[in-house]
C-alpha cells in the first residue's frame, strides 16, 4: 500500500503483544492513569516489593519498557540484588491486563556503557522540567523532622541529568494478556533463534 | 455520645491506617476498579510475579485483607513457597496509594482450622453465584485445545465451597501511604508489644 512503509517496517519490527497494548493505550488515552503500571521487584529477605510507575516510552527500535526513577529509592538496590520485575498494567476502561515480565537494567551516572548513558540523557530531557526537579528535591522515604527544611529547587533546563536520575528499562520476556470484556486470554512467550534472532509465540489459554 | 459505641468499638479496634483507607474506598467508591488492587508475591525461581486481584473485605474484627482466588492458579504454589505478598493499591481518582505488606496465608479446603474453614465458607457465599461459578470452570491457563468444549455449568446456591475455591488472607504488617495531591507519605510500622497486643508507629518520610 503507497505510503504504508514506514508503519509497515514498525509492524514487522514490533512483538505480536505490542499492536494489543497499543490499543489499549489508545482506548485509555482520556485517562491520566492509563500509562500508570504497578512494578514488582524482590525485596529486602527475598520479600515481594510492588509501587505504581509511569510507563514513559519503549526504547527505540525494540519492545523494552523504559520508567524513570530515583536511584536513592529502595527499589534499585532491590533490582541489582535480583534483576527481574513483573508489570502489572491494569487498564480500567477497556478492562484489560498484561503481566509483563522480564529483566530488568539500572542505569544511573555510573554506567559504564556509552548507549545506556545516552538512552538515560535522552530520557532525562525527554522529561518534564517539573519531574525533573524532584530528583533535586531530598532522598525519599527518609523521615521528615524539620517541615520548614523544604527549600526552593532550580533547574537549568539545559542540564545534564541528575545523579538521583535513574533510567530502568525492562526487556519483556513473557506477557500474559486477558481481556475482561470478552473474557479472552492469551500467554506470549519469547524464544531466541539460533540464529540469534527473537521470536514470540502465542497461546490462547484458559482465563 | 448516645449510639456511637459500636462504631468507637471499632474505631479502637482499628490500625491508624484504616481511616485513610477507608477515606480513600469511600471517595472513589464510583468507580468500579476502586476495589481492584495488585498483588506482587514471589513465584518461580525466585522472579517477582503481580496480578490484579479483588479486594473482598477484612477478617471480622481484624486489619486482615481477604482475596478468594483459585487454588488451581500459580499464586498459590508461589504463596505455599514464599508466603508474603505485596498490594499496590492505587486509587485513580483520589491519587492514593497504599503499599500493604505481609504474610499470606492460603486457605482450601483441606485446612485442619475450623476457624479458618469457617472463614472461607463465609466467603463463598458472601460472593456472587455468578462468581462462584469461575471455581467449576475449566483450570486457568491451561491452553484451549477446542473452543467447543466450554459447557454450561449450574451451580446450587446452597451448595458448599467448590474445591478449587481458595481464601488469601493478607496479614499487614506494613503500610506505605502516599497521597498524590498533597504529596504526603506516612509509613506505618506493626509491632508487637510485650503483653502480645498489637501497635502500630506511624512515621511521616519525604515522597
Amino acid at each position: 500500500m503507497a505510503g504504508g512503509g514506514a508503519a509497515a517496517a514498525a509492524s514487522a519490527l514490533s512483538s505480536p503483544w505490542r499492536a494489543l497494548l497499543q490499543r489499549a493505550l489508545d482506548a485509555n488515552a482520556h485517562l491520566r492513569h492509563s500509562t500508570y503500571f504497578q512494578l514488582a521487584t524482590v525485596g529486602a529477605g527475598g520479600r515481594p516489593a510492588n509501587r505504581t510507575v509511569v510507563f514513559r516510552s519503549f526504547q527505540e527500535h525494540s519492545d523494552k519498557i523504559q520508567i524513570n526513577t530515583d536511584a536513592r529509592s529502595n527499589k534499585i538496590a532491590e533490582i541489582r540484588n535480583c534483576p527481574f520485575g513483573e508489570i502489572c498494567w491494569y487498564f480500567t476502561d477497556s478492562w484489560e491486563q498484561f503481566r509483563i515480565s522480564g529483566s530488568i537494567d539500572a542505569i544511573d551516572g555510573s554506567s559504564a556503557d556509552p548507549a545506556k548513558l545516552q538512552n538515560r540523557e535522552k530520557a532525562w530531557f525527554a522529561s518534564s522540567v517539573r519531574s525533573r526537579l524532584q530528583y533535586l528535591g531530598p532522598q525519599p522515604g527518609v523521615p521528615i523532622i524539620d517541615e520548614e527544611q523544604v527549600k526552593d529547587v532550580h533547574l537549568d533546563p539545559s542540564a545534564v541529568p541528575a545523579e538521583a536520575f535513574c533510567l530502568l528499562v525492562l526487556d519483556p520476556e513473557k506477557v500474559d494478556y486477558l481481556n475482561l470484556k470478552n473474557n479472552q486470554r492469551l500467554i506470549f512467550t519469547r524464544s531466541q533463534e539460533e540464529d540469534g534472532s527473537i521470536d514470540w509465540m502465542a497461546e490462547k489459554v484458559t482465563p
